[in-house]
């Protein structure tokens, strides 16, 4: 139990309660983690991924992950606060987004071991009724301590009536699903209380505990990751980009995005060289979403581009006359190593490259056509023929 | 139109717009007046027939009055703001309830030409969609507004949810029922303008006119009518009570009972007696609700009543021996009349009483039991035969 905790409990942001999760933890029933999401955002991103790798750990561990499509709250609109009124859905957009979140959401956790509920199902049968029943549980004072429909109550910018209804709607989808655990990005941790309160005023008597995952941040390392703010790296992406997208990332912003979007010992990453560990976390998430095979030609195209920026510009050639010369004789012959031996050392260190790639043994070079020739981090020639 | 247009004036507090009633009454049209109602106090008082008063006289001029039941409503309970959370009410109370205000209600209005309608009819097939379309309506600052709203957020006392959806379903209705006109009391200004508004959201070009009546005030004359206050004359009570109680108001009062529950002319009124206004005033108020067998009987009952209390608790006793004597010829004998002529002066101008009841001739007294006589306002003997 201890050590399903520490997982659960790994790059989280707040537990509401500690106590009440252990105690489900430990009464070894299969517990209901519930994650909402409005599929108003069909092209997810690593942002999004957070939480579902969180809902991945409760997976590996064995318990149920319940996926809530919103699919009636869908029609409502956006509450974020950001954007005034969004228009309301229409059911064939909501329905392709499903599928085109769902594509990728299973691309991570497993299909098969995943219940997967639309709110549809309780929501539209709730009647106006049951709607102004719910609403009977909750007071105006208190959805104004949500930040931002405060802040928006303060500067006198509207909220409509409807905002109000839509967290009571997402509590109840709790009551419906009877959820022993909900996960939610910092910004949900009203709504997610709002669901654990509800469901003890419906009589559920162990409400489900709160847990909320930090924002991740963007590749710039300073706002949150958001299509808005381009920097993002979409599950789209193609496995170029992601690749590329997460080397780019400062190494303080990967150790981060190694506690949130990896399952990893911390502590083994830290023993290693900074950029071999980027390259095996982007060579993970690639993976992930594009294979294995996918990711590690990414890997291999990298290095190549990256090594190839660490070239010089401007490079003097060097005319060779004598084609049957082995490596350590060019180096050599081109004043790149001072002796046969130093030349065969740097080799063996691997610090001697051609066309970007190490070179492994001291072989007889190919003179077939010109190539660059590197021995250590700075000398550089260009090896042409002096026939040609 | 103009006679019309005072006639529906008469009383009110406001009209919102002026201009748009009396198109709306140019237009020859029957319109359509709306009074909402919940059945939850069915005791109806007086203070609750100005505005039934007021639908009269739509109704005299042949506009359809249309008796909204919030039957559908009535089942969220109070938001009055004076108790804070009612329960809510089962479907037989509801029945019971509206039985009895129709009962009551049709003693005024003429049930063959009034239309009553029951929100359950629209608001039950509403859906949890069509409320929220609604609720997306109104905001929440705009809601603030209302009084009892912004003051109990002051205060810290809570205000649910269900509360702010209440005012949108009340204008609803006036969506539903395509309503000309709706009539409240003052306190209903905010839900019956918020009607105006839905009605316009929903696409009616010439939305609803707001007439508010003021509150009528108790019989005390200071604060509003109400069965909590118990200064409330309901019409339930029977004949007896509420003669009584409407010759138990002010003079002043009395004036503004006679603006806001009849349509008599108020300047013949005020060349009246008051005290024989009073008395026309409750005899059309208790025949109103009685018939005016049962009215006429409770004035006469009350001028008895009325006139003992005027006449004093010691009355000097007045022997008689002589049980022949004419009325005059009594008075001069028992010091009450210096002369005959005086005494028969004094019976024509009605001064003179036998048991507060005035005597129109100078009759043969009839000894066969005592009496008290009365001359004038101040002078009284209980007259008694001396052989007895």
């Amino acid at each position: 139990m201890k050590e399903a905790f520490e997982k659960i409990k790994r790059g989280t942001n707040e537990i509401i309660s500690i106590e009440e999760l252990k105690k489900k933890l430990s009464s070894g029933r299969k517990l209901r983690i519930k994650l909402g999401v409005d599929p108003t955002a069909p092209d997810l991103h690593l942002g999004h991924t957070v939480i579902i790798n969180k809902l991945k750990t409760f997976q590996d561990l064995g318990h149920q992950i319940v996926f809530l499509i919103g699919d009636f709250t869908a029609r409502i609109g956006d509450p974020s606060g950001r954007s005034e009124t969004r228009p309301i859905m229409t059911e064939e957009q909501i329905q392709k987004n499903i599928k085109t979140y769902t594509d990728q959401v299973f691309k991570i956790l497993d299909k098969e071991k995943t219940e997967v509920a639309y709110n549809s199902k309780w929501l539209g049968e709730l009647g106006v009724n049951g709607l102004l029943n719910l609403a009977a549980k909750s007071t105006v004072a208190q959805m104004l301590v949500r930040d931002d429909f405060e802040k928006r109550y303060k500067e006198d910018r509207p909220i409509s009536i409807l905002e109000f209804l839509y967290p009571l709607l997402q509590a109840y989808d709790s009551v419906a699903l009877k959820s022993d655990v909900e996960l939610g990005g910092n910004d949900q941790k009203f709504n997610l209380l709002l669901g654990r309160q509800i469901q003890r005023d419906y009589g559920i008597k162990d409400p489900q505990i709160v847990i909320t995952m930090p924002l991740l941040e963007g590749t710039d390392g300073v706002k949150k990751m958001s299509k808005s703010y381009n920097n993002y790296i979409a599950l789209n992406d193609t496995p170029k980009d992601m690749f590329g997208k997460i080397m780019s990332i400062s190494d303080e912003l990967m150790y981060k995005y190694y506690e949130l979007l990896s399952q990893d010992d911390l502590s083994i990453i830290k023993t290693m060289h900074p950029k071999e560990a980027k390259l095996a976390l982007a060579v993970q998430i690639v993976e992930r979403r594009h294979g294995k095979e996918a990711a590690l030609k990414e890997k291999e195209e990298f290095n190549k581009v990256f090594a190839k920026k660490d070239i010089p510009d401007n490079i003097d050639e060097y005319p060779v006359d004598d084609i049957r010369l082995k490596l350590s004789e060019l180096l050599v012959k081109s004043d790149m190593a001072q002796s046969k031996n130093e030349a065969r050392r740097l080799i063996e260190q691997g610090g001697v490259k051609i066309d970007s790639q190490k070179v492994e043994d001291d072989f007889a070079v190919d003179f077939a056509k010109s190539f660059i020739l590197q021995a250590g981090k700075r000398k550089f020639k260009k090896i042409i023929q002096k026939s040609k």
